[in-house]
């Protein structure tokens, strides 16, 4: 017979089961403060399926604000009926909620503020709230969530939310709410990353930083070192005044230089990993730090060399429209009738020009593709046999077909002392030097002996280990390294 | 004891807690239709863990057009099975399917179908079938998406699914079924917003009419402007046949005109909206609705702005290809010769020229980053503090280097009385009007002391209030406004 | 009263469903490896709220390589405690698993492994590991997802994770498990399917393969045309040196002809399903296999064809930079004085480039929308109306404004025997047979007699049915068909 002793904690369970699937489907929710992102919050998360009550400290005034789905009650109501509370107030204002101690407490509060400019303080907004409520759990999270994203449904690239707490549970429940509503929650450890957290959404392009101070300084030296040979060099020699060149023409000599060597800086760091990896026999020990970085930032070198490249193509169409060319073409006819030339063709130079012409333009197109594959939501659609093919092969004949033009322009300047005008070497010739030499390590690389070398390094060969007992561990898989840290395609 | 009595509620609990369980596992729903969209919804809804049963009214030939997982059944019999039925039936076939009114009795009815062109009925599919079945639930939703989105899976920009019904529980199932299938339920309210949901499927860009239309305004008014001048004044008064212009040069000094001034009309709501809350005192008073659609199309408004500029910037670059610049330059040659002139030189021609070019290819990059962060990918991999910063600051930088592009190519004409034609002053010097206008207010705003009572005013402060009471409540939170609706890039 | 015996099973029951509950929860997952696509997948399943243990061989070792919430133990342990076990290893080292057989006995094996090159193996890898691990279920999945797609969350485009198995019941648990990670499963059938899940990764752009083969026959043909007219006959006849021609004009001429050739070929299938559809009466009957692989490739075709127009308006603004322009030009001023020519002007000649070069750039501009409108990001944010009517409308206004810009640039010459080198045809009239036919055909297909059947034909009509009994079935729905697979925008 079941005496009623046993019966209690059946009854007790079943209707707790009971509960908890009401609650599975259909929780309760608090958010405190009724600003623009608690508004958009409770948008959300209505339409996501769940019960919304929000505090406020004033219900009537704030109630038309809110979509219908949620109710407006006082922040007392709200904190006592549900569970996770989402604290959507400012920092300076986080002792007005005092009041509440009482019924907050055993909850979970989510903190979801932000700083509005890198702050000096020591303590994090979420670990000021957890100072204040020692009986909550604090949660930090959501605040690199925009109130748009939140009306509007969440959206590739920014569908991640970061998390943070002390307790796994209370991680967990977050996790899961910002799950239902459509976002990716991302662990990131305890309270104290809540720091580190907070000061994502003041980020500025950080990843753009050294690249574009890098292509920067390039252009600054190629400017500068053009301007001494193109303006400075005929002025102080001949008298010849060419100051007009210093807005259009020595720009436009200067930025393909900037274009061809930032796109051979995408190449160098795979090139060192590649060395580093068969020097040390393994690939499973780190790179250095700054390596590691470079690798990470070779989409923005690539896509500044695009821009540059694209800049470069656009000024030089430009060349002919300018009144300067006009009159040089004019004094050039004159001077032909007054020679009485019947014909100025010179069919070596022709021959020059539509071959340099060619390459730079093929040059361009191969470049606008990778661009376009840069794009998040073309790359996307690649999978990972088309990525690195575009990002690889095409890069390199990229880099091939840019060094052919470069070449053309050329053509035997370097080989004519009077090129090397205040002793300084043509422009051109300078800009091949890295970019050689990436070829050229390529080259190496490719060999077969070293190639077969590589490549057993990076499906997780180790030298001096027995492969019996190490393989089975490592499994390279073909889609194993991310796009920007795979240094796969040197 | 435990008394038999006692034991039966706990009996039904727990088999019911069992039903619900296998039923949130994998629950069964029925399709009503054979056609296009029925299959590609009962192929999604298997995928996506479904029992599916199809209602055919001949399942044997109607079998092998589904995928193996979805069972075909008569229509009695679906009827019978599945709790939620999507009816993918066009609404003149409706009253076929009378038969099944028991069957269906108390069942939800997801309704999916559209108009296929704008209807001129005054009630919408969904209300139609609901008057039809009585005895059901009927829910509105799915209609806009694709057969596509439905087969391929959900994907970015289109995976919202907007549901409306009286019924809030059928609406709840129906929002958790989207959900599973991997989309954003949007709750629009009541069955009468159905004929609002019908509707959206037909729309043709409806946030580009009126910047479309403002464009080609713009574009026709200054066209004939330039008409005037360029083409009727050289004929009226000198009898000078310049028809040939109408083609490609007329567009082309008609083109830029456009493009700055479309720039500067993205950054008038902005203005007018910060001049709006100074002078209210709040962020929450509501802004007059034409200012709030204008806010809202700035994004199209910018990338006419761009069309337009970059438009200008092919018909520039093909100047120096036409017949007619080529027989100008002969017939230069000619005259030069004949008049001896050793050289044609005129250095403050060439000057303004290189410096009209230079802030040209500068402006049109500016635009060209502009406009590619407003590709929804590569914005949404954007934090707010970028997205703003790209969208404010830059876009500043445009219309200032814009202004200088306008005023080199103006140069002095506006100061020579032969420009005046027709007593019409130059055309740049009417462009310049709104972009001037906008960038003396945007040197206003940015003061120091306006600035700072914006920016109190933008986190929630209000004329007029008590700081202590107000302030809780309002969470300016940094990533606060809409990418649309944000004012505080002014 | 309740007996014992009466209550075992729900004891049971309740019991069990608690631990359904919390497996709901949280269940447990094992993974076998310690690789890069191990550890990603551990990262992934941890922050996606699973219990995650990990099978080493040195746990020890491991443990640092693996997410602080993932649990690192042996393979045994690892084996024993979850029901669904990952599988990170290669093919070469299952053996090395056949210790775990006991413990993975009644498990559900995950095989996530890819081949590294195209494989002349005729068993899978997943049936290979099925025939090591007889008494496990193994299911094939997430081989086409890169371990950077599960570290950095899943993204549009490459969400889905196709899923094969011969056991119902153990797919149903990893596409539940897929789901709570983000991603879209996708069901592929029995396990047999394995081999072509696997060959998936490895694939390099299929769907571009004839289009590409397409444009460069197109282009090598029109070249080889083109050289005879332009080198070979000017040479052969006058013994004039035009090999100068070969980098640039040549290439000039040949690719507006691909471009204009690969646009109309993107209108060729609809036309042709329109006319089946016409001439079968019905939309049921299905279109031969290579009316649908055309149907499907018309997207890349349209992007070659942009490509193309692209690099051609690219080559002809860089026609004024070249040498043999300048010296051209100086030739023809030099003829000009000697002839004491006053005025070079062509009035008729000017007005036809004038208006060519207007055709030209508006040709650009809407194959660039259209090309805008490709990328994935911006398709998704339109609705079927408006991606049709961009698709189709704005479409055909580009192949029309191409066959004007076409037509002007041939203006007299197919009248002038002279131009009948070798006796063969201009090559713009060899260029303007397939898109006028085009033009022509959809002309046709737009009269409203033929019209009004096809849409009939579309909703669903068919020749010799009731109507009465057929339509119900059918649904047309507005956004039925497929972006690629819709022929309805003829």
């Amino acid at each position: 017979m079941a005496s009623p002793d046993m019966m209690k904690p059946l009854l007790r369970n079943s209707v707790e089961v009971e509960q908890a699937l009401s609650e599975l489907k259909c929780p309760t929710v608090g958010i405190l403060g009724s600003g623009d992102f608690a508004r958009s919050l409770a948008t959300r998360l209505v339409s996501s399926g769940f019960r919304v009550v929000v505090g406020s400290r004033n219900p009537k005034r704030s109630a038309s604000l809110f979509p219908p789905g949620a109710e407006v009650a006082t922040q007392q109501e709200a904190a006592g009926q549900a569970d996770v509370v989402f604290v959507a107030v400012f920092r300076e204002h986080y002792s007005t909620l005092c009041d509440l101690k009482e019924a907050l407490a055993g909850k979970v509060l989510v903190d979801v503020s932000n700083d509005t400019e890198p702050s000096l303080r020591l303590q994090s907004n979420a670990e000021h709230l957890g100072s204040l409520f020692p009986e909550c759990t604090v949660v930090k999270g959501f605040n690199v969530i925009s109130a748009w994203a939140l009306q509007s449904g969440p959206r590739d690239g920014n569908r991640q939310v970061l998390i943070c707490s002390d307790s796994r549970e209370a991680k967990s429940s977050v996790s899961h709410l910002a799950r239902s509503m459509g976002f990716i929650p991302v662990d990131m450890g305890p309270l104290s990353s809540a720091k580190e957290i907070e000061s994502i959404p003041l980020r500025l392009f950080p990843s753009w930083k050294t690249p574009v101070l890098c292509s920067l300084g390039l252009f600054c030296f190629f400017y500068g070192y053009n301007f001494i040979r193109g303006v400075i060099h005929p002025f102080v020699t001949k008298g010849q005044n060419s100051f007009y060149k210093i807005p259009v023409e020595i720009v436009n000599v200067s930025l393909p230089c900037v274009a061809y060597v930032m796109l051979s800086l995408v190449y160098v760091p795979g090139i060192l990993a590649a060395f580093l990896q068969l020097r040390h026999g393994t690939k499973y020990r780190r790179f250095p730090g700054w390596l590691d970085r470079w690798l990470q930032q070779r989409k923005q070198i690539g896509l500044l060399s695009f821009l540059s490249a694209a800049l470069h193509a656009v000024y030089s169409l430009c060349l002919p429209m300018r009144k300067s060319a006009r009159y040089h073409l004019l004094n050039d006819a004159f001077k032909q009738v007054k020679a009485g030339q019947e014909s100025a063709w010179v069919e070596e130079e022709v021959w020059r020009m539509e071959i340099y012409l060619s390459f730079g333009i093929l040059a361009l197109a191969v470049l606008s593709l990778l661009a376009i594959t840069s794009l998040p939501s073309v790359g996307n659609s690649l999978n990972w046999r088309e990525f690195s093919f575009i990002q690889s092969n095409l890069g390199y004949t990229a880099l091939l077909i840019a060094t052919l033009h470069t070449l053309t322009f050329g053509w035997k300047k370097a080989f004519n002392p009077a090129q090397y005008k205040f002793y300084l070497p043509p422009t051109y010739a300078l800009a091949l030097v890295v970019p050689c030499a990436v070829l050229l390590c390529r080259t190496y690389l490719l060999l077969p002996c070293v190639n077969a070398r590589l490549t057993k390094i990076r499906r997780g060969w180790e030298r001096g280990r027995l492969t019996r007992f190490q393989l089975p561990e490592e499994m390279g898989h073909c889609n194993v390294n991310s796009a920007q840290e795979d240094v796969s395609n040197v």
